[in-house]
Order: structure tokens, then sequence, then C-alpha cells
């Protein structure tokens, strides 16, 4: 279900709010997985996900506006559609690579039930962000979040300024 | 608010379908993109994200039951209390920078509003992902999703068989 919120998050400037609003909601993101993984049509995203056919094509409806899938008419009698990605749902893919290290890492007490696997050489993988620019691995103290240019006060308020910093173990 | 939904996706074997139980729901990683910049209290969350206090307490206390920020109490009259991240809370951090990269590259036409700068040089950095084993930048073609030793039956009829693969420009 889409839920309901008292803020639209696309109003913010913050690019992780932006992103928010068009995705972060369970059943767009596991499309997407599914779409990485090669599922086009209505009733394999179905299988994949149970999810009841109402939502899943409102669901589909909503990601196709958001230019994150291109619908394509692949069957006239009977009338059947397919889903592709666009380039910008493909982009997505590092944030799913990025939950699947994270949920690997502290939620799978059994074992990994799904690997990135190096496919020349067969080994796991272990996905991590680096900069492309100067090809080094981003380590929150070596690369640090700055207002750009187009920020607004509130932007600058957020992450303009260090505050303090604590961890626990 | 917590969006209401039928299926309760920790109960799903999928990482990605794990995580998104744990944090797929907006609030949640907006209060970790704030305690990752450094705020800590409950005053200092609320006036950043403009949230109702019931709804920051809820939230939380949620995501300190799911091992992703500890509280710890630092005034007794009044009594407050901050909320500091954990490794887990600070392993979050690549999904944030994934989510900023592909905000900043889709949904920001007027120029970006926070940028990602290495703090060494004062450029803007560009996070991609990386095998930290292989140290390769991570293709969808050199590296691919395989069940993992924990992986059930469910798992394998998703990740196991290629499917087809086509792409809108």
């Amino acid at each position: 279900m889409i839920p309901m919120r008292h803020k639209r998050f696309d109003k913010m400037e913050c690019p992780i709010a932006r992103s928010l609003e068009r995705v972060g909601e369970w059943w767009t993101i596991l499309i997407l997985r599914d779409a990485l993984l090669g599922t086009t049509r209505f009733d394999e995203f179905q299988k994949s996900l149970e999810i009841a056919p109402n939502i899943l094509t409102r669901r589909l409806r909503a990601m196709e506006e958001a230019g994150l899938l291109q619908r394509r008419r692949y069957s006239e009698r009977p009338p059947r559609d397919e889903y592709i990605l666009t380039r910008r749902g493909r982009d997505f893919s590092p944030v799913l690579l990025a939950l699947l290290a994270w949920g690997n890492k502290h939620f799978a007490p059994e074992g990994e039930s799904v690997s990135l696997v190096d496919a020349r050489t067969g080994l796991t993988a272990v996905p991590a962000m680096y900069d492309a620019v100067s090809g080094r691995p981003i380590t929150m103290r070596d690369f640090q979040f700055r207002p750009g240019p187009a920020a607004n006060e509130r932007i600058h308020r957020r992450y303009g300024a260090p505050k303090r910093e604590r961890e626990t173990k």
C-alpha cells in the first residue's frame, strides 16, 4: 500500500529525500530487484512477490510515471504488457547492492541466502563504495556531505557545520 | 507513519527484503541520514525533520530495538536522551550514499543541493560500487546475484537462472 504521509519528500531539497519519494516503499524496491534479475512480465512479478494484482498494477504504473520502467505491449490478444527497466531504473542498482550487503552483514545469522559473486572467479564479492573520481574507497572521515550549488538554507543548516560525533561499540 | 502492509518482509529470505523491513520507510532513513551527520538529540532530529514528536519517539524506539541506535540519557532533570549510531547504523551509510548519488543524477535538474566531497582535495566525489575482494568496479555484467549457502527454494527460483535482459535507452 502507498503509505499515508504528511510531508511530500520530493519538495525537499535533499537528494536522499527525493530518492525516497520515488522508491522509499518496499514494493517498488523489490520490483526493481526483480527487474534487475530479468523479470519483465506482470505474472512473473506477481509470482515472485506474491503481491495482490491491483497493488502490483498500481505500483508498476507509478514506477512507469516516475521513469523507472517502460511499459511495452507484447501481446494484443489477450492484451499483455511487459515492463522494461529504463536507464534510471538500472541506475538504482547500487542502492540494491548496498541493501544486500547490509542485510547480509547484519540480518543473516544463518548465513547468506543471496550472494553477489564475481562471475570471472566465482568468489563472493563484498560490495563497498568508492569515489569514481579519485578511485579511493569512501569513508565518512575522508569524504563529507557538503551543501551543493543548488542548496537552500535548510540544506546549509543540515549539511554545513560538522556536529559532535560519537559512536558506540 | 508506518505503512500498513500485508506481508512481513523479515520472514523473507532475501537480504534486500530483510533490510527493507528494518529501514524501508522514509523517516528511519532520514533519521539515519541526520545521525550520520552528527545529530544525536531528540530536539535536533525534530527540528531537522519537522516530524511530529510522537512519531519521532516511536521511530527512534523502533530503531533502538532494531539495533541501529543506542539511547543514552544525558540529563536527569529534565530527563533528556540522545541517540547514538551503533556499528550497524553506521554500516548503513553506503545505502544513503547510493540514494544520494541516484537522487543527484536523476532528480536534481536544478543542480546538486547536497554533494559528496573529497575532504582532501575539495573535489566533488562520484560514489560508485566496487568489490572490496577483487578491487574491481561492480557491473551487473561481471557480477551476479547467486543463491548463497542459506538459500531456500524461493531464493533459488528467483536468483538461480538468468532471465531475458532488455533495456530501453
